[in-house]
């Protein structure tokens, strides 16, 4: 029997956290390792004294070893492996940042993957295999243990981020005709159950999920009654083709604690829990997060060549979309030469535009990655926000028409283009920010990636223009 | 004995949904309302058809109800509120999103609110009540069952987001020198149990915690075993004023399903589930994504005066903001008088630095919103980001060399200007990125609300004074 490692409590070993068995943790205190063992196993690296190294890691608990592989740096992080080599308790793997997971795996050779793997939860063993090359993915499933190399060619055949990838496969299912009793029975004596679980599923004879029994149910159901009189059939199973984005949503919008995962057949295939959906939730946040700038998850754990690779594309997107922006300035680079105070008001307009621009886009792109943007309330919500900035384009156009008033008394025109012209960037920008992400999504682009550079190319752009335009039309 | 109305398995009681029972959910099938069923609702509301619309509304089950009431526009909500009255059910309340349980709050009366309070659970309670003035606060709680008016004070006693606020007062606790014979039984017969339980907390006489069983454990252990003999006695209980961002980080690191709660004397006063670190995590990350770009959680449920008003003060910074970058290219209107190409291409310098600094600032802000930035790894990463900024700054200073000179063939030195203002820039940016949430985050205050502001400033007009001032030294 396998353990399950991810959900069981921490086991913490360190003396340090032994003792704040009786001490409670107090505010900012955070649990994890004292910078003087870390200080220590970094002296060892230096020194390449291996077993003394090894000897302070094995005092470590999984989540406590996962915490100082992920603290040091890229080549430390690797010598250690190095060292420790087949001493690494391999449950230490589901506990490390995806990002430096993939680096330590790297460092492995394929025996010791293969060792690896094959101690762990089908899940677990997926999210190793899943980032390889085909080859290499091959190789390594021909040597697992026959059981779990089904298990996990079985999810790996189901699409990334899918509930057939991210689902357990060690779970307890019961057939519904059975009594209390006999459940109970069988939860004591049978020897290949999972080392923990929450939730009984049950099926009907053809494995199709009929309902579920949280365990508090089970111990506080009489002996003699029949499990499907005190479960909850009001199950909604989850198809393995579903978005792991889709899966968290309904947790979330149902308080669901487990979920049941069946195949085109409707026949139980696997579930869902709670804490994997916590995962979930905190990586699909991150990756917005990181999309909507241009950065990347993990950038923390990356070598410097790595994170610098990867910030490049976005940077060369941004600088097509300024010099979009310069080529406007350009073609009224003869007025900006009679009237250079031009050059000196025309950032403002822009920037406006970016700013209000960027607090809808933040707000439609995260209301579409957690669903509260429905077919119902998007016509409604693009209404709002173009409200809102039109009457900010009023506000500011008051506001930095006298501001411009006050910096140029002579030029009382002036401040007028600069009032219209913001009006109609604050506009645009607003309608831009709820509309570009629309768009993507309709076409199946993530909206979070590349929203930002294509609005801020429209409110460069389109700021300099109107704002140099009506100079033209006005001053002129 | 009330309900744990917030972890309870829907009962999925609308037709559509009951179908899906036997049918599985497909891939981007959304669970929620019928867009009939929500027109019927607003037919209904217009024609102010209380009956209608009450008897459609008794069909939902509350997760349902709540997506409806969230679905609809700040009017009609409170129309259907009206409507419902008092046959709107308390259960609702825990489901509805922050800002929309504030609206429908307030279309409520003090008599229906205490109705309501006393059917919830306190930390449900906790939640209505939290956002009330005083005096509100304090009558509504004059009126609550004796019970829940001592737990809600104790929790609002503590500081908002901190474990004491949002832990359950409603769990299972034994003395751990029970036998598993002992603890089945009490299961079994007692009458005051929460609706729902997944651990069992374990205490000393002085109801200080020692240990927790998880409900699989006790269903496979002898009749006979002491409970301390069979708990997991590892536990971290987390003091009542920790903070709820770095709880959740704990039950994320460590793989936690519930904790244990203590006071200063340490004493178990209350638990924190996983269900509600699910919400937390949502919730953290929804805040920092919003704060980043100057929105507001919730503007999706807001009327338009409310978004409104939240985002002047973001957009009166970011004018404050430009309009000192915009001083900057005053100093030097008299040199663009002479080359008005620069001001084609200033914009250029000073939005790519704004870019460089965003990929940085975003990678920051949740690394200290994750705990992931740590003592051992800020220097480390300041240089990580250091040489990422300067690495592209050669890139793109080069880039950026070469389009110019195409671009003005006869104009070198022009080139020259700007790839050296640009790799300043993008150096400056790249610090600026790193350096401004950590110095906040140093002052207590939240990186993610007001470091963009300080960063575009910065990169903005040091973007034009690094370039127009090398123009006036190089070209003139």
């Amino acid at each position: 029997m396998k353990k399950s490692i991810k959900s069981r409590k921490p086991v913490l070993k360190s003396s340090r956290l032994k003792r704040s068995k009786k001490q409670a943790l107090h505010k900012n205190q955070v649990l994890g390792l004292g910078t003087k063992m870390v200080n220590s196993v970094l002296i060892g690296l230096e020194e390449n004294d291996a077993s003394h190294v090894r000897k302070i890691v094995e005092g470590l608990d999984e989540y406590d070893l996962a915490r100082l592989i992920e603290s040091l740096d890229v080549d430390e992080r690797k010598k250690l492996i190095e060292i420790l080599g087949d001493h690494i308790d391999p449950s230490v793997f589901p506990e490390l940042n995806e990002v430096v997971q993939e680096q330590v795996i790297e460092t492995l050779d394929e025996d010791q993957i293969v060792n690896i793997v094959n101690e762990l939860d089908s899940d677990e063993a997926v999210e190793i295999l899943e980032h390889m090359d085909d080859d290499e993915q091959k190789s390594i499933l021909s040597q697992l243990s026959p059981e779990l190399k089904y298990q996990v060619s079985s999810s790996l055949h189901y699409p990334e981020d899918s509930a057939g990838r991210i689902m357990s496969r060690d779970f307890v299912a019961m057939p519904d005709s059975w009594t209390v009793k006999e459940a109970k029975n069988f939860l004591l004596t049978d020897e290949n159950l999972p080392d923990e679980f929450f939730t009984i599923f049950l099926t009907d004879e053809k494995m199709r999920p009929t309902g579920e029994i949280a365990l508090d149910k089970l111990l506080r159901a009489k002996a003699s009654e029949k499990l499907a009189a005190i479960m909850d059939g009001e199950i909604v199973p989850i198809d393995v083709y579903t978005d792991q984005e889709e899966v968290a949503h309904m947790f979330r919008e149902y308080g669901w604690r487990a979920a049941e995962v069946v195949d085109g057949k409707g026949h139980l295939v696997g579930v869902i829990n709670l804490d994997d959906v916590v995962d979930i939730v905190h990586e699909e946040a991150s990756e917005d997060i990181m999309h909507l700038s241009g950065a990347e998850e993990g950038d923390v754990y990356k070598s410097v060549n790595s994170i610098w690779k990867s910030r490049i594309p976005w940077l060369i997107t941004n600088l097509i979309a300024t010099l979009l922006a310069s080529s406007v300035v350009r073609g009224f680079e003869s007025i900006i030469a009679q009237i250079s105070v031009l050059a000196v008001l025309m950032p403002i307009v822009a920037s406006m535009g970016g700013t209000t621009g960027n607090q809808t886009l933040a707000v439609v792109v995260r209301a579409l990655a957690t669903k509260e943007l429905t077919s119902r309330n998007t016509l409604r919500m693009i209404f709002k926000e173009f409200m809102v900035g039109f009457m900010n384009g009023f506000l500011f156009a008051g506001l930095i028409a006298l501001i411009t008033w006050l910096l140029f008394p002579d030029f009382q025109k002036l401040s007028l283009v600069i009032a219209i012209a913001m009006l109609c960037n604050l506009c645009i920008a607003s309608l831009a920010g709820i509309l570009i992400p629309l768009v993507l999504n309709k076409l199946k682009v993530d909206p979070a990636v590349s929203s930002g550079v294509f609005l801020i190319a429209l409110t460069d752009s389109g700021g300099y223009f109107i704002f140099l335009g009506l100079a033209k039309l006005l001053l002129f």
